[in-house]
This record gives C-alpha cells, sequence and structure tokens, in this order.
C-alpha cells in the first residue's frame, strides 16, 4: 500500500467515556485542509499502552505523518510518550535542558514541581522536542522509521494550537507532503440563513477551483474557498476575484473574513469614527461586554457598562424609571431604551446597546415567552428599539450568545449607513 | 486476540475537513459509557469505500459490535450499505417493505421520491432493518460473520439518537456484551494542580475497582471515580466510600462534583445564606457576571454589577477616589478594594468581587506585567484584597477566564467559612 497523508490519532479516555467533545480533532483536521495535506483518517483511543501502541503500528503501515494529542501530562495516565517509545523498540532519554525547562517553568508559574514532572522530559532516542511555550508538556516530533514521522501534542488545547503555529505548520509546509500550494479564506455574515444564502451563491458552490463551500454554526454563517496551484501567489490571484463576487453580491451581510469577529469588526469602526461605547446588559448578564472585551485593545473604545440583572440596579445605576418598570415590566421596548439612554448618559459615551430579555428556562409566560429579547441602541442621533423572538427550544445558553450576536451586528449595520 | 467491546466508526468527508465537530462519537460514547459497554477505539473516514472497507474489516477483527454512522443518505457520496455489503461479499437486496415505506414517508414529509431514494431500500442480505422513526434513511443490524455485529446510523443527530433509544439500546442490553453495571462520578477541584492533586491520592490512582483518574482543562482539575459491579446499587457501594476518602484527604479543594461549576456552587451557597452578590469587572469585562448568569435561576442571587472598564466607569459608578486611580493606578489592592467596596455600597448587596487586572497582550510593564490580576472580595465583615500573577504566555483568553475561576473560587472558599 502507498503510503499518503496525515492522520490523526487523540489520546484520553475521557473521549472514549464521552466526556468532551473531541474539539481538537476538528481544529487540526481544519488546519490540514488549509494546508492542503491529505487526511484520511482519524482515531481515539483510551490512556491504555497496548491499545495505543496497536494503533500507531496500524497507521505506521498507512500513513506518512501521525499527529497524536494528550497523554503528556505528569500523570501515570499519561503515557503516550513511553508507548511510542517502547512501540518502536527505542529507548527513552532524559533531555537534561527540557528538565531545566519544565522546572524553570513550573517555578515562574508558581507552580512546585513534582517528582512525577521528571517523565515528561524524557523522549525516545533520536526525537526532536516540539516546543511547547504555554505549557509544561512537551512534545516531539520522530521518526521511528524512514517513512513515518510522529508529532505529538498535548491534550489541552490552547497549548496543542500555540505549539501547532509555532512550530507544526512550517514544518507541515516542508515535510507534510502537499501537492500544490491550497490558500483559503473564510468570509462571515450575519443576520442571512446558510440556505438563503447558498441560493444567492448558488452558481460558485460548484466551481472546481477555487472551491466555495456553505458552513454554519450558531448565530453565524461562513462560506470558505479555497484556491489551489502551484504557488501561493498564483493560489491567491484565483482566489482574489471570486472573494470580491461574493463579497458584491451579498452586499452589508458579509461582515468580515477569518479571524474578524463581529465584535472585533465594531471595535474598528469605532476606532476610525473616534466614537466610544457602553453596555447595559440585563439577560445577558456581561456577555456583551465579555466578547468585545475578549478583543485586544478594546479599551480604546469601549468604555465599561452595567450589568442591571435587578430591577434595582435598572433604577440606581441606569435611572430608569420605576414607572416604568411597573407599566412595561423590565422586558419592553421602553425599559430596554432607558436602559440604553440611561447608560449613554451616566457613562459619557457616543454609543451604548442594552439588552432585556428571557433566557429561560424559567419566566417566561404566554405574553412574554423564553427566548423573548428586547434591545436598543442609543447614539448620537437618537434611540432605536427592536425584539427579537429566539424561542424556547434552543436553551439559555443560546438566547444568551443569540442576544450578543444581535445586539453587535446592529451596532455595526447602525455605524455602517454612518459612515 | 479475543474480540471484546464496541467501537465506533463515524463516516463522513465533512469530520476530516473539520467542517463540524464529531457530536455523534460522543454522544454515542457517552451512550456506551452508561450502559456498562467496553468501548475502546473510534474512528473517523470519508465517503470513501476503499477506507470504509479498510476500516470495517480492521474493526471485524477487533471489536464485538461496531457502531457506525453516516453515509445512509440517497446522494451518491452516502455509500455506506453498498461498502459494508461489498467487503464481507454479500449480495444487497432491495426489501419492497422498505421500498413503500420510504415513499410513504417522503410524500408525508411533503418530499418528491427521487429514484436516488431507491437505494436506500436495498440491504445485506441477512441484515434486519433498524428502524428511523424520524427520517427516511433506515438503518441496519447486521452481523456478517458469527461474532461480529454492525449497527449502522445515519449521520443526523435527531435521527441517530432516536433510533438509538427506540432499537439499538434494548439490543445491546441483550447482545451488547456488558459485564455489570457501571457507575461514575467526577469530583472537580480548583486551587490545585493536577500533579499534585495525583501525589495526594497516589494510591488510590492505581485501584482496579473503582478506578480513579484525574483530569485537566484550564484552572480545572477532575477525579473521575469508575465503579462496576453486578447491579447499580453494588456499584454505588463500591464507589461511595472510595468518593468519600478523595474528598476527606482533598478537603476545600473539591468544589463539587459531575455537572456542577464554581458558579453554580457559588450561587447555591449564597442562595442558603440567603445573601447576595454583585461584581465590578475591568479586566474581565464582564466575563464573571456572565459565568454566574450564565446559571438558571442565578437573579435570585446576582443582583448585578459595573463593567468599570475605564476609569472614568470606575470613579463615576463605583466612586473610587480620582487620587487612589493616580497613586496607585487601576491594577492595584488600593483600587481594587474600592472598586469592590464600591459596588457593595452602591449595589446594596452582602457580597462585591472586583477584579482588575493586565490580561495583555499590551498594557504590561515591568512593574506591572501582562497577566498580574488584582482581585478584592467585599462582604460583611470587610474587604479583602489579593492578586494573582497568570503568566504572560497564556493569553488574553487565558488570563480572563484563569481570573473569573479564580475570584469564584476565593467567594466560595470565603462563604464556606463563613458557614
Amino acid at each position: 500500500m502507498v503510503k499518503t497523508g496525515v492522520e490523526i490519532l487523540c489520546v484520553g479516555t475521557e473521549l472514549l467515556l464521552g466526556d468532551i467533545l473531541n474539539g481538537n480533532a476538528r481544529w487540526l483536521a481544519e488546519q490540514l485542509a488549509s494546508l492542503g495535506l491529505p487526511h484520511y483518517r482519524q482515531s481515539v483511543v483510551g490512556d491504555n499502552t497496548e491499545r495505543l501502541q496497536s494503533a500507531v503500528l496500524e497507521a505506521a503501515d498507512r500513513c506518512r505523518v501521525l499527529i497524536t494529542t494528550g497523554g503528556l501530562g505528569p500523570t501515570p495516565d499519561d503515557l503516550t510518550t513511553e508507548a511510542l517509545a517502547a512501540a518502536f523498540e527505542t529507548p527513552l532519554d532524559e533531555r537534561p535542558d527540557l528538565w531545566e525547562e519544565i522546572q524553570a517553568k513550573l517555578s515562574a508559574g508558581g507552580k512546585t514541581v513534582a517528582p512525577s514532572n521528571r517523565r515528561q522530559a524524557s523522549l525516545p532516542r533520536g526525537a526532536a522536542v516540539l516546543p511547547n511555550p504555554l505549557g509544561s508538556a512537551p512534545g516531539m516530533i520522530w521518526s521511528p522509521r524512514p517513512d513515518f514521522t510522529i508529532l505529538t501534542f498535548p491534550g489541552v488545547p490552547s497549548e496543542m494550537k500555540a505549539m501547532w503555529r509555532e512550530t507544526a505548520v512550517p514544518w507541515m509546509r516542508q515535510y507534510g507532503g502537499a501537492h500544490g500550494v491550497f490558500v483559503s479564506r473564510q468570509l462571515r455574515f450575519c443576520g442571512v440563513g446558510e440556505s438563503d444564502l447558498a441560493e444567492q451563491v448558488a452558481d460558485l458552490l460548484t466551481s472546481p477551483n477555487p472551491t466555495v463551500a456553505p458552513y454554519a454554526s450558531l448565530g453565524d454563517v461562513k462560506l470558505r474557498i479555497t484556491a489551489c496551484a502551484d504557488t501561493e501567489a498564483a493560489a491567491k490571484a484565483l482566489l482574489d476575484p471570486v472573494a470580491a463576487e461574493l463579497r458584491s453580491r451579498t452586499g452589508e451581510c458579509c461582515y468580515g473574513q477569518d479571524d474578524d469577529s463581529l465584535a472585533s469588526v465594531v471595535l474598528e469602526q469605532l476606532r476610525t469614527s473616534r466614537q466610544t461605547l457602553a453596555v447595559a446588559e440585563s439577560c445577558t448578564g456581561g456577555g456583551l461586554g465579555a466578547a468585545l472585551t475578549a478583543i485586544p485593545g478594546s479599551s480604546d473604545v469601549f468604555i465599561g457598562g452595567v450589568i442591571a440583572y435587578s430591577d434595582a440596579v435598572k433604577r440606581q445605576l441606569l435611572g430608569v424609571p420605576a414607572d416604568l418598570l411597573e407599566a412595561h415590566g423590565a422586558v419592553s421596548a421602553p425599559v430596554v431604551s432607558a436602559m440604553a439612554e440611561g447608560a449613554r448618559q451616566r457613562l459619557g459615551c457616543d454609543w451604548a446597546l442594552a439588552v432585556s430579555g428571557i433566557a429561560g428556562p424559567g419566566g417566561g409566560s404566554a405574553e412574554k415567552p423564553v427566548g423573548l429579547v428586547h434591545m436598543a441602541l442609543a447614539g448620537p442621533r437618537g434611540c432605536v428599539a427592536w425584539a427579537h423572538r429566539f424561542g424556547d427550544r434552543r436553551g439559555r445558553d443560546a438566547v444568551q450568545r443569540l442576544s450578543v450576536i444581535r445586539a453587535l451586528d446592529r451596532l455595526r449595520v447602525q455605524l455602517l449607513a454612518q459612515s
């Protein structure tokens, strides 16, 4: 059998018990696709030496590169490195520099160095270190056979991703076995459904190169454009006109591309127009502020806000009149407008977004069902209020997340109209 | 090799491209664990006959039961049934009753019957239908070899789950090969590292029944205890004393079990003591409020707070004195204490948590590096301030999330001391 492609092997009993979603496999698969690397198989085994070894030896006969995640920690059930060494009958050597680095990292992080951490400093003879810039568990790049290389990563997603970006991507580009150069771009949309979007661009969805494919997740729709050519410049030259055509067809529904988020786009719009923003949150409870402040540099334009979860806080900190609350209830257009205007005045900013709704599962009524969310945006030219009905079947988390998305998107469109 | 256990094989190119998370594998794995069925391997292959057949024939040598998902639809890339039949050199027979049922279902759903739907009515000779109560794609239960049975499911999660519950669960209980009943519990820890915890309970980590295994994710460490016995009561009787022993050794580091979160535990403590909570957030930007309000019913005790991202908001809404800000800077014990006390007084609650730090990547200095976070907790007996140094390598998101975790955990411990 001709050996081609990259396989992913995730090690962890927690995956076999269904405790966690295999987000690592998905993320790595996406990365392999964007690098144009053929990827034909993913496997999961538990923290078990024998079964891990069988899976690795099988993969060694099938693929050129095997990526493993998990089992690099200091505890007895972290056995990936030892199991791999034994599978290929290779001795483990302690690397003194690695052991020093592990001790230094743990000490710098204020953690005590346990004897069990010392195991992490041993790698099979001949393996290269795959450095872990974030955590103490290093990975390795090791070719136990001439035509087969293993790259090991810890299971902690942030560490795996940092190691992938810093070390594995350049390695994969050089040795991974890609045919041609792939360039990929994602356009991001809000306020349009996946099937509506697909109909607008139906003729482009069958194009062979670049390919265009739609994806949807909660409140977010994406079009991925992927072009393949001999050079990066040639692939980009294929991709750019298709991206431009998609943007011109879809108009302001397209809010950005690749790593853009609604929050990052809105913050950039505000930065450009030298305006500031505050929030007044009831049912989102801080989620809107958290989405904005997740973006580095948000303090340029985001000044803060009020989590007005109780009616008392709505009155005291935002100046919502008690009779308004009594007449209309907290989840109403008049109250959410007063929240937005109160935030804008009291915090002294150009724009204020307010959200008040019924996230559920309790608290709904026939008139105001779970999933009803009122929003308001106060700005230089006055205040506008609107409402969404997200329904009672998606759950509290989805109502809160969709509220954040819709509020930010309304501000984005308003800022577009202003500019 | 003795064949034991159940394997899961998910078929779908979209999984290999990283377009979707493999939620089916997780859900099925959880189901197998709750049925006490040994589950040692999961695999993913694309919509490719040859690779699907290799994966199935390998599994046939390893396991007693193989569950497949995906590839049962009417489109050309749905090829699971044909590929399985060919792999075991078995002819496909059209089942007239199945074809009638498929036509009836499609018509009832207002869909047109396409010629391609007819393929779905064929199963390998000897296979039993695994009925699909929701969709048109039926599955099958088929033993192509004496000691090996395949159950096929569509990839649509709602259809797979309905078929699992109605037909596969009773089949699995009877033929799946469970030895005994498994009962499992997770203990959750904060403020202790995985390796420190593992050393405290090292002798129990090698126990065969119940087994105890540690897991770690950002700011969170877990111990999973799994017991097996002839009956659920007997398994629980094995598990309970081990859980009690673990709790007694680890003390207040153990904050809960199973579905508990720090936020849910703190809210419950406050509910019990009939006290209320507010937050004053700078570098977490709303994340602390969002964590608390993610829990249904949080409005009983969480009244809201102030996202005091700019210094102006710290002064105006929390009453932090301007000279304090000037003398010590926003990221300091005096300012974060003033934030907590200001929130407690102005919002009128029993407890207030305040957080002010440098989440990064910018804004750090030699004296106040990225990752430095000051926190304060104001309560009935005064205000206490402390600081964490999370370092500059983990990234903004991790600093923000760890800040939320540490703040909630400090409040949890304080509430424990009070009770």
